[in-house]
């Protein structure tokens, strides 16, 4: 049998193991398969080439370049998958569990493409909020911005997810605009090289876009800035010997940990033995135990049931539990593999017998059961156990301890009040689930519960068929949570992406705001064409590009013949008695609808030309009535230009009313689509 | 003369000094005036009352609830503010100072009562983002929200600010729901003190929601837990020995600081010497080095400006400094005061000192300068100091070291790349301004400078009278920067809040996220009424509360009509040829505004009645075109209600068009007042 040689990526350079390799068996057979590491990296110089190299060439691509080049990596990911999978196998993983690991962490890369190309500009500036109006003649304002740390991002990986944990930290500080170096968990590291290897080749990153650390990182952390950010994923002990580096604390290093947690699924009250509720919660949490042989951050380490449906619940948990096959997970019947390896194996059973020492194990035995397909003795196989802990409010074991395998405790609660203080005496956790039909629990859980955790996944009979499960952390939502988890945030779409860059409260006038947000601000400088800025293409129209129209005059015979035609009599424009009565009107006023609908015969061309649609209208206000005899103008303004596609883009165009005594009547943005 | 006996207010009692008190000495006379400080004070006591009384009794109340109670308690400082300015005085601090104290942290109070009522709903839960689509059919959909920290805020402030200081961080924590304990620095607890003793004594504070250190915090940081909040102002070495304690580390405990920092001012290559800017660069930086005698965190420490500039600046400077008339702080006639302490003044001279051994000393002379009305050798006084430094590439200490009195240095810089590299030198600083009336200039400093900066403010002849100027944090605008500025963020509005709250990922089905965030989600339930909901008055409807129309059906003749009516000939409305060229319409189709009108005059109840206007529309998009001979219908539901006085509430309705074929053909949000 072959050993790989599992190599590092340092300076635009693959780094062979050197001395100080490790050797990394098998989880199955325990044999050795491959060695990674070696001492003489030069940390040092893998650092500058990201500060130096890669973060100037990403920071030269927008947003939208960045999230193009999310996607043409997932693609090409996508379609190289299969040697992944053939891979992972080594690591005890099934085929569900490469698909949750590889799959996962493509879909990762997908989102955050898309997210950016929808939800950030295409520039080089991220606008994080409105305008503040600082003054009152609105000559000096304030916008917040995001721009990308100008230093390095280390990301240092779980063994347990060696694609998915290095694509979830990726995506968004790629997108970002910042340069990462990964450093994935010595175990499971060869599934991660082999997926670092295919996004270099495929020649998509720039150069010093990423690097790989195969093995140990040295000193790396001593060597940190104010500009660089740690993102960490393992376990409570480590992260704290990571945060307490003197340099990091020293520098305010951004630091950023999941860890440990005691992560807790609550049946609710409502959902009794006999409810579509009592067996999702069954299904869910078996699968949770056994998806990646429980070795994943989000498992549920604590069922808290109602005291009188405890019974019922072990019941039905032994019994589906007992179904799972325990395996060589590269067999198709296969349901749950090994650990990742033998010091993992010891680990889980040493916490499972401190669990033990204040609850029953009710469900499976580590020293008798049936493995499919290997050497129970070699590879590092554990069966799933449940345990019962009888007095929760007294066992803070139960509430402290991460077995990190196929390992949970079931407890009974008195009331909602009791299944939140349960739940939060994990001192914070990345997920809590609650099976509930009913939205008042829902809330309660929320309300209560929600200060010590990053997540709470509600499922029930409504969702249930559409619902992603306890465990799978999207990456349209926050993963992380307070306390014990680790006190970090990721994911949760942009948020996730603003974790690496830096926020900035920019104040100035008007014409400063518009030039560094790519955006024209209210206030700033107008630009008059000849020609009407609908005839004009997408790529001809300037930012601030104006067009003002003459003024309309608005008669009642208007009023009257638009509510007539339209079928709107509301009283505030019919009923001059009423309307007076009215504490917003004067009389009888014009419709808001009307006033929209003049505006866009005002200001439209209406002849064939590179306008293709309306698509859209946000933040309209109405500031002023307006009277039958009172005269509108219009005032339309390119705000801000989207590029679509090489045939269209969208024109966010800001729009003001005016009357005869230039009184703002009506405020709104108007989107259009424009051919290039 | 009476020494002052300043107390601690600790779980609802006020404790006056005891053993281990500390004496505070005048900065104008150096005589003692007051004690503070009890080593027996009971810190665990204080904790469990905030965690016990003050958590649940300000959670209790709803976001607007908290708002109201601040701008009371805001109102009611402000009649008072005469007491806090006599008090001041001591603390070396100019009337201009006090204003910026006393009035600057009663605005900033009244800025988040304001933006707590428009910015955050009158519940208990907030909502963070827009509802994410996590399911094809949205049986499945996500939702961020926040909700408040289920412990306590230990604020730990610094001296230079004794009412603003403490206010700032107060009005975010006490608006999320978050009980505070306030340490005070002694050197100026005596006004801090007054505060807390006219909040208190005001009666609008629920009990446990305040409490008051005065002398040492004891060792109150090692009982901290995941729900608690540090937020320190003060030096960088005191931060790096808070943030390092074990406890703090261990339990993951939100730890911010705002510490040193080597803030710059960059004059444009623009701006020579002539222009409006370069007139107000001069003032801008003579009042930073002199308001509060510098001892501002904010104070401009490094000026960058044109190496052609460097001596026609100096020389302007001087001229500007060389008025500044120093003395007894309550003679009208003084335009800078002392510094707090006779410690403080050897700091800042060897601190001056430091910087001399890399520039040269331009202006000012502490050995040889005029005090007005009072000893200068008794009080903590010192003249404005200016230096020169000839070779800032190499010159660290220049850019490292803070003397934090009224000591700046000037540097020369090439061009603006180099003016940038100068200003990040910092490694780290609360605000850079930079005075440019050219935008490119801006949006290079914005870029190149962003990630070292927690706020850049830009000025210039268009936005200089209503500037707020280089060292004002405002209570919209975040307040924090990284690295040796302490890697925090404060302020920024509802921002602010948040840091005292936590975010957690919601998952579920449309029912249960609109229980949790008292606002309808699509999917969720319809609830039908007999009656009309706009013959409901604003505390009759409920969230989700449906109309379904008729159906009306679009005729050409309608699209023709109305196009002559408004004026709108749009070619998509009116030539069958071109919008068939029109990627996105399939022939001739209705105008956007014809549908809009349409609907209102389909689910409009015309009769006087409790809905009082339309104000406003949100979120319009047209997903499908409406051809001649499409009908269309209506569907109104009650999305959120947001109670605004006693007379009236906005009512939110969400609003779906949808054709003959049940496909949605726009979709939006309409706002009303309705009555109460």
């Amino acid at each position: 049998m072959t050993v790989q040689n599992i190599s590092s990526f340092a300076a635009g350079q693959w780094i062979a193991p050197g001395a100080g390799a490790r050797n990394i068996a098998s989880a199955i057979t325990g044999d050795v398969i491959a060695t990674a590491g070696n001492d003489a990296l030069d940390v040092q110089a893998m650092l500058d080439y990201a500060r130096n190299v890669g973060g100037p060439n990403l920071r030269k691509l927008t947003f939208h370049d960045r999230a193009r080049m999310l996607k043409a990596l997932a693609m090409h990911l996508r379609e190289h998958r299969q040697a992944m999978y053939d891979l992972s196998f080594d690591t005890g993983a099934t085929q569900s569990d490469h698909m949750i690991d590889i799959d996962g962490g493509i879909g990762t890369m997908l989102v955050f493409a898309s997210k950016g190309r929808k939800e950030m500009p295409d520039s080089h500036v991220y606008l994080d909020g409105e305008i503040e109006q600082l003054s009152r003649n609105g000559t000096f304002l304030g916008q917040h911005i995001c721009t990308p740390l100008q230093g390095v991002a280390i990301h240092i990986n779980a063994f347990n997810f060696p694609v998915w944990g290095m694509l979830e930290k990726l995506a968004p500080t790629l997108l970002a605009g910042v340069p990462a170096i990964v450093k994935p968990a010595t175990n499971s590291c060869y599934v991660t090289e082999l997926c670092v290897k295919l996004m270099i080749d495929s020649g998509i990153l720039p150069a010093g876009a990423v690097q790989l650390v195969s093995g140990g990182l040295g000193d790396m952390l001593d060597h940190l800035t104010c500009q660089d950010a740690v993102a960490f994923t393992g376990s409570a002990d480590t992260a704290l010997k990571l945060r307490s580096n003197p340099l990091i604390l020293q520098n305010n290093t951004r630091f950023t940990s999941e860890a440990d947690s005691l992560n807790a699924s609550l049946l609710g009250p409502d959902a009794i033995p006999g409810t579509p509720e009592f067996d999702l919660f069954v299904k869910e949490v078996s699968r949770e135990m056994t998806t990646k042989a429980g070795q994943k951050c989000t498992a549920i380490r604590r069922i808290i049931a109602p005291q009188n449906s405890v019974e019922a619940l072990i019941e039905a948990l032994s019994a589906r539990l007992s179904k799972t096959v325990i395996g060589d997970p590269r067999l198709e019947t296969t349901r749950m593999g090994a650990l990742v390896s033998g010091g993992q194996k010891r680990d889980v059973l040493e916490k499972a017998a401190l669990i033990g020492t204040e609850a029953e194990r009710v469900f499976g035995d580590p020293d008798n059961f049936t493995v499919d397909g290997a050497d129970a003795e070699k590879g590092a196989f554990v069966p799933p156990m449940l345990f019962h802990c009888a007095d929760p409010d007294n066992a803070q074991r139960v509430h402290d301890t991460e077995a990190f395998g196929p390992v949970s405790t079931v407890m009974g609660y008195r009331d909602v009040d009791h299944a939140i203080a349960l739940a939060n005496k994990g001192q914070g956790s990345l997920v809590t689930s609650c099976i509930t039909h009913d939205p008042t629990v829902a809330r309660e859980v929320a309300i209560g519960a929600g200060a010590f955790h990053g997540r709470i996944y509600f499922n029930n009979r409504d969702s249930m068929k559409e619902s992603t499960g306890h465990g799978s952390p999207l990456p349209h939502m926050v993963h992380g949570g307070p306390g014990r988890a680790g006190g970090g945030e990721e994911l949760g779409g942009i948020r996730g992406v603003k974790h690496y860059m830096q926020r900035t409260a920019i104040q100035g006038s008007p014409d400063i705001l518009s030039a560094i947000g790519d955006k024209w601000v209210p206030g700033a400088a107008e630009i008059t064409e000849e020609a009407h800025p609908f005839t004009r293409k997408f790529g001809e129209l300037s930012i601030g590009e104006t067009l003002h129209t003459a003024p309309r005059t608005v008669t009642m015979d208007d009023i009257e013949h638009f509510a007539n035609f339209t079928g709107d009599t509301f009283y505030a424009h019919m009923d001059e008695e009423a309307a007076r009565r009215n504490p917003f009107f004067p009389g009888r006023v014009a419709h808001g609808y009307l006033l929209l609908s003049f505006a866009a015969g005002m200001f439209v061309e209406p002849n064939e030309g590179p306008v293709l649609a309306n698509t859209g209208l946000d933040g309209l206000r109405f500031m002023k009535p307006v009277s039958a005899g009172d005269s509108i103008k219009v005032r339309l303004t390119v705000k801000k230009k989207t590029k679509r596609n090489d045939e269209y883009g969208e024109v966010r165009w800001h729009v003001t009313l005016t009357n005869q005594d230039d009184e703002l009547v009506a405020e709104y943005e108007l989107l259009t689509m424009n051919a290039y």
